[in-house]
C-alpha cells in the first residue's frame, strides 16, 4: 500500500473549525524556544507541532500525535516515516489514546493534537483509515478500515541503521502523562476503561442487561504527585450514531464520539479505591515483513500490542528487525492494568514517552542474550521478560487468512506453550545451560503470567530474575 | 474406608533395623526436656517422636513426620486423626518430601522420622499405600495405592470445632527447612526437582534422548542464613527396581529408592546459579467430603496441592470445611517454586510448618471476605490471592471417574475462567462492588498468574492488592 494518511485526511485545506488547532498550528513557530525549557531527555513543555529534530539539540527528535503523525489501527512496511533518526538518538513519542472519545470533554477538548486526529463531522474526519480492513467499508459498513485495529499509533520512526535480522533496542527513557486540555480539568489526565464484547468476561455476566459494555472513566494527577489513579464514573454503551450516520449499538469502530446526551453516568463508582499506576504502552513495535496491512490488536514477533504493563519507564524493549529502518511506532498507551487486561481494556490514558533507539547490528549478536531474537524481549533493572503467544508469529503460521484466523484460534494454553519454549531457547542459548539445566531452572525459579487474554493472539510471559546468575 | 496407615504398615514390631530409628524412638521419653528449649511458636530442636501437645505448653501441638503420622498420596475424611487440636490452637507438622528417596544419602539417612515413613525391604514398607489406588496394585503393577497420588502429608489434624460450612483459617506462622540428619553434610538440607513425564516440557524436548526424565538435586543453608539454594548435581532416571523387584521405568510410583550406582551424577550443573528460596507447603488443606479416597495430585476447593510458592511463611489459608473436624494435612514441602512448575517439580524439600488453626464459624461471615468461600484463599500482608482451578470441584463437577478423567481435560484457559469468576465475587461479596465496577477493577487492577499446569486441576492465580481500599 502508498501511505493511505494522506488519503482523505485533514489537511491545511481542511476544515478544521476550531480555535485550538490555530493554535497549534502557530505554536510550530515558537518551538525554539519551547525546547529551552525541557531537559536533555525530557517532555517539552509544550509540543512541536511537527516531527522533527528539537531545537538546540542534536539527536532528540519529537514526533508530536497529529493526524499527520499517526497511523490508526495498523502497522505497514509501507508507512513513509513521520521522522527519520540514526542509531542512539532519542525520540519523544507523543501518544494518543484511542478511547479519547468516550469523554472528549475530559480527553480531547482543547487538546489541538487530539483534536486533529479525533476530528470528525459529516464530511470529513481528520484521520479517515482506523483499522487493517477496506477503505470502503464493505465488510461490516462500520467505517473505513472497518475498525479492523483500533490503535492510534504515532510514527513510525525510521532508524537509519536498520536492516532485517539486526535487533533494535529500545529504552524507554520517560513516560508521562499527557495533561487535560480543558482548563475545567486543569491538573488533571483522564483515561478510559471500556468492558466490551471482546473482553474475556463478556459472555459470562452475571447481572442483567447481560452483554453490555461499560466504559469507566478514571482520573490520575498529570504531575506525577500521585502515584494512584481513580474511577471518576461509568456509563453503559448505548447505540452511538457517528457523524457519517452509522449507527454503533457496540465498540465495534474506534473514535466514535460518544454523545453524552444518551448516556446514564453513574458517578462515585469504585469510591475510595485507589488504582495504582503503571504507566506504559500497550503497543510499541516494529513494522512485520509478512504483510503490508497488518491489524495493530494481535501482538506478534516484532511486537506490537503485547500489552504488558512493564513496558514503561525504566524498562528496554528488544525486537528483531524485519524490515529497513526497523519503523518503530508506539501506541495504546495505558495508565495502568493487570496482568490479563481481562475486560478487553486498560486505564487507555494518553501518555508521551521518551525513547532512545539503538541498532544491534546481526553480526554482533554472537553469544549475546539478543542472538538469534524472534520475539520481542523486555528488560528491567532486574529482571527478563520474554512473550510468548498463542501463535510466535501467526501472520506466517496461519497463512493468508491469519489476520481474521487468529481471533479464533488463540489459547492461553498455547501461549504458555510458546512462553516456555522462548525461555528455553533464551536459558540454552544466553546463559548456556543444557536444556536439563534450562528446564529444572525454569520449574524452581521462573514466573509465567498472563499477560492479556483479549488481543486475538494471547499472551503469557515468562520472568526470570538477573540475580540469579550473580552467584559467579 | 478405614484408617489403612495400620495395615501392613510398619508398627513398633516391624523391622526397622536401624540405630537411627531406635534412637528416635527413645527420644519421645525425654521430650519434655527438649521443649524448653524453643520459643513458644518455633519449631522443637529435636521432634517429639509423637503426636501431642508440646510438654510445657498448652495449646501447642506437635505432629512429627513418621509412618504412624503420615498419609501417602491421598486425602480422606475417614483417616484417624493425628491430633486434636481446638481453634486458636498452634501445631507444629514436619513434611517430608515424597523425593527424598532420590537422594537417600542426603534427604533420608540418619533421620528417624523419614526411615520410619522410606523403610522398604524385601517384606514390607514402612508405609505400603502409597496414592489413592488399590492396595493390590492390579491397575498398573506399581505397588500398593498405584501412586495415584504421591505426596506425603502429615496428619490430619482434626480440629474441635470446625463443621461443614465453616471456615478453617490457617495462619503460617513458621516455616523451617529440615536438617539433612548425615554427619557429612551437616548445616544443609537438599530438595530434588524432578523433570519427569507429567510435565509440561516432556513431549516437547529437543535434544536427545527425548522423554527422558532428569533429577536435579539442590542444596541450601539447612539455617536460614542463605536465602538461595543451589544445584548440586543431576542425573536422568534409569529404571530403578524397587525391593518387591518392581521395576519402574519412569517415576511411577513415589519413595522408590534410587541407587546411585545405576545413574550417572552430573556435578557442576546451573553452576554460579542461585535460585531464591520461597520456602512453602505445595500441599496444605482439607479432606474434602465427595469421595472417601482422593489422590493427593489435582487440587480442589478445599485445597490440597495447589502448588503456589505464596503459601509461606507470614501467610494465612482460608479453606471451606466440608467435612466435622475439618482434617488438615500438610504435604509436598517446596524450597522454591517458580510459578507454573512447568517440569512437574518444585525443589521437593522436607520442611516444618508451624501453623494457627482458627475456626471461623458459618454464621459469623456475612459480609466478610470469607462469606460464601468455596475455594482455598490465601491471605498474605499486601494481598489477597485467589485460587482457580480449571475444574472447580471436580469430584462433584466430573462424576463417578472424576480422579481419572480431570487428568484429561485441564486447561489454562479453564483456570483463567474460573480465577476469573471467584476474583468477581469476591470483590462484589466482600468489597460490596457491583458486577460492572468489579470487572473494570480486575482488568486494571488485578494480575493473573499460571500457579501450575502440571497437577491433573490446572492452576491460575489471581492477586490483588490490599492497598487498592486503603483510601477511604
Amino acid at each position: 500500500m502508498t501511505d493511505e494518511r494522506s488519503e482523505g485526511q485533514g489537511g491545511d485545506d481542511g476544515k478544521a473549525a476550531n480555535g485550538a488547532r490555530r493554535e497549534f498550528l502557530k505554536s510550530a513557530i515558537t518551538a525554539g524556544a519551547v525546547a529551552t525549557s525541557m531537559g536533555a531527555l525530557g517532555v517539552p513543555d509544550r509540543a512541536l507541532a511537527q516531527p522533527g529534530v528539537i531545537p538546540g539539540t542534536k539527536n532528540h527528535y519529537y514526533v508530536p500525535a497529529t493526524d499527520k503523525t499517526v497511523h490508526w489501527g495498523y502497522f505497514s512496511k509501507s508507512l513513509k516515516p513521520a521522522v527519520e533518526v540514526s542509531s542512539g538518538d532519542f525520540v519523544t513519542i507523543e501518544v494518543l489514546t484511542h478511547h479519547a472519545n468516550d469523554d472528549a470533554e475530559r480527553m480531547v477538548k482543547g487538546d489541538a493534537g487530539a483534536e486533529s486526529v479525533f476530528y470528525w463531522d459529516k464530511q470529513r474526519k481528520g484521520v479517515d483509515r482506523r483499522g487493517a480492513g477496506p477503505m470502503q467499508p464493505t465488510l461490516f459498513g462500520r467505517g473505513a478500515g472497518e475498525g479492523l485495529g483500533v490503535h492510534i499509533c504515532t510514527g513510525p520512526v525510521h532508524v537509519k541503521e536498520a536492516q532485517p535480522g539486526d535487533v533494535l533496542e529500545v529504552r524507554i527513557v520517560d513516560v508521562r502523562p499527557r495533561a487535560c486540555a480543558n482548563p475545567a480539568y486543569q491538573g488533571k489526565s483522564f483515561g478510559s476503561n471500556a468492558a466490551a464484547w471482546w473482553g474475556f468476561h463478556y459472555k459470562e455476566l452475571l447481572t442483567e442487561p447481560k452483554q453490555r459494555e461499560v466504559i469507566t472513566i478514571y482520573e490520575l494527577d498529570c504531575m506525577g504527585e500521585r502515584n494512584w489513579a481513580q474511577a471518576v464514573y461509568n456509563f453503559r454503551w448505548t447505540p452511538q450514531t457517528d457523524p457519517y450516520g452509522v449507527v454503533h449499538k457496540t465498540i465495534d469502530y474506534p473514535g466514535v464520539p460518544v454523545d453524552h446526551k444518551t448516556v446514564q453516568e453513574n458517578h462515585g463508582v469504585l469510591k475510595n479505591v485507589r488504582i495504582p499506576i503503571r504507566p506504559h504502552f500497550g503497543v510499541l513495535g516494529l513494522a512485520p515483513a509478512e504483510a503490508d496491512l497488518v491489524d495493530s490488536i494481535p501482538p506478534n514477533y516484532v511486537g506490537g500490542n503485547i500489552d504488558n504493563w512493564r513496558i514503561g519507564k525504566g524498562a528496554t524493549m528488544y525486537y528483531p528487525v524485519a524490515v529497513p529502518g526497523a519503523l518503530l511506532s508506539a501506541g495504546d498507551s495505558h495508565a495502568s492494568q493487570g496482568d490479563s487486561e481481562l475486560c478487553g481494556t486498560a486505564i487507555e490514558c494518553s501518555l508521551t514517552g521518551t525513547f532512545q533507539v539503538i541498532v544491534r547490528k546481526k553480526d554482533t549478536l554472537a553469544g549475546s542474550a539478543l542472538a538469534g531474537l524472534n520475539y520481542p524481549l523486555l528488560e528491567t533493572q532486574d529482571e527478563w521478560v520474554l512473550h510468548g503467544f498463542s501463535y510466535a508469529n501467526y501472520l506466517a503460521e496461519l497463512g493468508a487468512k491469519a489476520q481474521s484466523e487468529i481471533y479464533e484460534k488463540s489459547s492461553v494454553d498455547l501461549a504458555m506453550k510458546d512462553a516456555f519454549r522462548k525461555m528455553r531457547h533464551f536459558l540454552m542459548s544466553t546463559k548456556g545451560l543444557s536444556e536439563d539445566e534450562a528446564i529444572s531452572l525454569m520449574s524452581v525459579a521462573v514466573d509465567f503470567g498472563i499477560t492479556q487474554v483479549v488481543d486475538g493472539n494471547w499472551g503469557v510471559h515468562a520472568v526470570i530474575k538477573k540475580s540469579l546468575f550473580n552467584g559467579g
